[in-house]
């Protein structure tokens, strides 16, 4: 018998079916002798609802009043599984994150997870009792209804996982598992049975999204057992899912490569031909970052002696204004030959834990690409990804040739 | 500067046009000095919308996940109206049931308050901020989600107003106060300034469905000046509404009558040749009591001397059932020559607190009646009310004559 965090998002749960066919899935757990606590998303669209509603009054609402509106979504969810469990005979009581004193600060629309009271969740349990737990939502410590953010009811899972001690934290989406790469590009994508946290974060950040960041992070931290699982399938026959692991030495067999991520929305810039001085990086990066401007990728080239060529890339929403900002500094004094852009690219990312102690995986990846006359235009690395800004016409060709050169459609020896 | 709570109902916050109604018309009491305390309902659908996702999973849901269920919609309000005041440059802010601990005993869906911590609202109202509370709601002593049924923001908002010792309770509704009858069946129905409170819960229990009965009830407990005005006019043009006073010996001026009431859903079934002894009338009306179905008026004819005709009035709707149970009560043993219903008829009476002291007002009543050919078929009388049975066809007439020969078009001397 294992303590189980479930946590099902807007998909599972956005429809009456779909919640009835959830309540099977934690009936089954159920009746196997778990205990089971289940955390749920606001009904799909709800919650954008909920904020246009808003929208509509102010074009800048108070936050505190914008979680009020908006954690009213998973407060349905939750009567409405509670109702789904009774009916098939199971004991279940929901409870709001204010409820379960889900104490968070006091930053509304994004605040964090202080504290969890699990008395009543204990209580609960203890009598076989389902508990259901709103996701996404908190309260400060002035008893304000707080919010964590979207997809902040992954993190409720995982903080709610972490607060009693689970055996498992089993997060429920529309797809079984953390793939090699997306299926919808290279059909051969395997259903990876781990991966480690450390790649589970690059994958997440380089758009595989399917955790919330903060979550795994937060997972990671409080060592939780976090699985990815389909709740499409049915609950008889789910696949096992991704295991995300957070120990090197674990006995599981670790391949060198676990997965070849991707971004379609970045933009380069690059600003050219600058004094190759201390203090340049500062004044390019500077004004764009304290615009908040999220920069992605820094790669500074080498230049002449004297001059250097400067590299970065930006969310494609954002690729004008930080063009813009940077034209602003040219007047006000940087000095550059030239400032260029190009909002055709794609970034390519060869995610492996096991690359650390191999060599030769990224002139490996170069190679194959320049075999398929790709060229690179920029080179990024870390200790578990390498990643490289390629024309965005490649990219699902890039993906496809490094699926195949790193042997990830073959389940590793 | 009156401390004033204002309760506005489903249909004047149903939309985001009326929330900004709603909120300009707090603002024009808010520039006038006056501490104000909000009470709002879901928008109108709202809750009709997510008790029907609940009847989807279960024909008998849980009241307590009911009320979870349930409690959102007014969530949704306040948060709304708070960012609506917002954007008038008003502070306000919006308190759930719970955040006010609007504390209730755990009959959920049916709830009463018990008490409301009035600390926060004195902080916010001294600070000259608008305190926005959800109606409708509380928590139990355990903190559980609970509503007061269907109604209940009138109740809420009156609850509010003896807590804080307001100077008056606001109910704005669809019409601009209580008339001396529907004006859709006599175009001369006037408006009345002010209405005892005991004729206003006649005027409730009789159809004229301005407020909710409890809340009325629980005006007069706590002595809360209440005031029912129409939300559809503008701000700074909206009429006086009707005050409902509890306190007899009032300077203003009482009329005898103050207005004529109906109702059309009524049944009538009489139990014709009883034997006329004690018990009989427990006999036949607690089979129905037992089966909750609720009895409105009950008349007891003298018959012959050994037997007696019993006769009651049911809703409507309940009137089959009713004449089922005393079928089988009659094979169980009821003794009665006939039993026979009829479910055309209506309820029309008169009400005024001044026919306490005049005499002839029956008289005039039966007479007006009897001059339009108009049978009556049962008579009850209470201090402050006549009620009369007759066939449904005469309603509007009766309702007519009845208005113009007790001068309700005109104003009292």
């Amino acid at each position: 018998m294992a303590l189980i965090v479930q946590k099902y998002g807007g998909t599972s749960v956005g429809s009456i079916d779909r919640i009835k066919n959830v309540a099977r899935r934690v009936a089954h757990f159920h009746k196997q002798g778990h205990q089971l606590v289940v955390v749920v998303s606001a009904m799909s669209g709800e919650t954008n609802r909920l904020l246009a509603l808003a929208k509509e009054l102010s074009a800048n609402p108070s936050p505190r009043e914008l979680d009020v509106v908006a954690a009213t979504g998973e407060q349905v969810t939750i009567g409405l599984l509670a109702i789904a469990l009774h009916e098939l005979g199971i004991g279940a009581r929901s409870y709001t994150g204010g409820q379960v004193r889900v104490l968070t600060d006091n930053a509304h629309t994004k605040a964090r997870i202080l504290t969890i009271d699990e008395t009543p969740m204990r209580r609960d349990l203890a009598r076989g009792t389902v508990v259901i737990v709103a996701g996404f939502q908190g309260v400060d410590a002035e008893g304000n209804i707080t919010t964590l953010g979207r997809g902040g009811s992954d993190t409720s899972g995982v903080a709610l996982a972490a607060a009693l001690k689970a055996d498992e934290c089993q997060i429920y989406t529309d797809v079984d598992g953390v793939y090699t790469t997306d299926p919808r590009i290279v059909p051969e994508a395997r259903r990876l049975s781990s991966v480690t946290f450390e790649e589970m974060l690059e994958m997440a950040s380089l758009g595989s999204k399917v955790l919330q960041i903060r979550s795994v992070e937060f997972a990671g931290k409080y060592k939780v057992k976090l699985r990815v699982l389909s709740s499409l399938d049915e609950p008889e026959s789910t696949a096992p899912g991704t295991l995300i692991t957070f120990e090197e030495d674990d006995t599981m067999e670790q391949a060198i490569i676990s997965g070849i991520a991707f971004n379609r929305d970045e933009a380069k810039i690059s600003v050219m031909g600058v004094p190759d001085k201390p203090g340049i990086a500062a004044a390019i990066l500077g004004p764009v970052a304290d615009a908040n401007v999220d920069v992605d990728m820094i790669v500074q080239n080498i230049g002449s002696s004297e001059h250097t060529d400067f590299s970065f890339t930006v969310h494609r929403n954002e690729y004008q204004r930080a063009l813009d900002l940077l034209a602003e500094q040219r007047k006000k004094g940087l000095a550059a030959r030239e400032i260029i852009g190009d909002s055709r690219i794609c970034k390519v990312s060869v995610i492996g834990i096991g690359m650390r102690s191999h060599v030769g995986i990224a002139s490996k990846m170069f190679k194959t690409l320049a075999d398929e006359g790709i060229n690179i235009q920029m080179i990024s690395t870390s200790e578990i990804k390498i990643s490289v800004v390629i024309d965005e016409k490649y990219l699902e060709l890039a993906v496809r040739v490094l699926h195949r050169a790193f042997e990830l459609d073959k389940e590793s020896a």
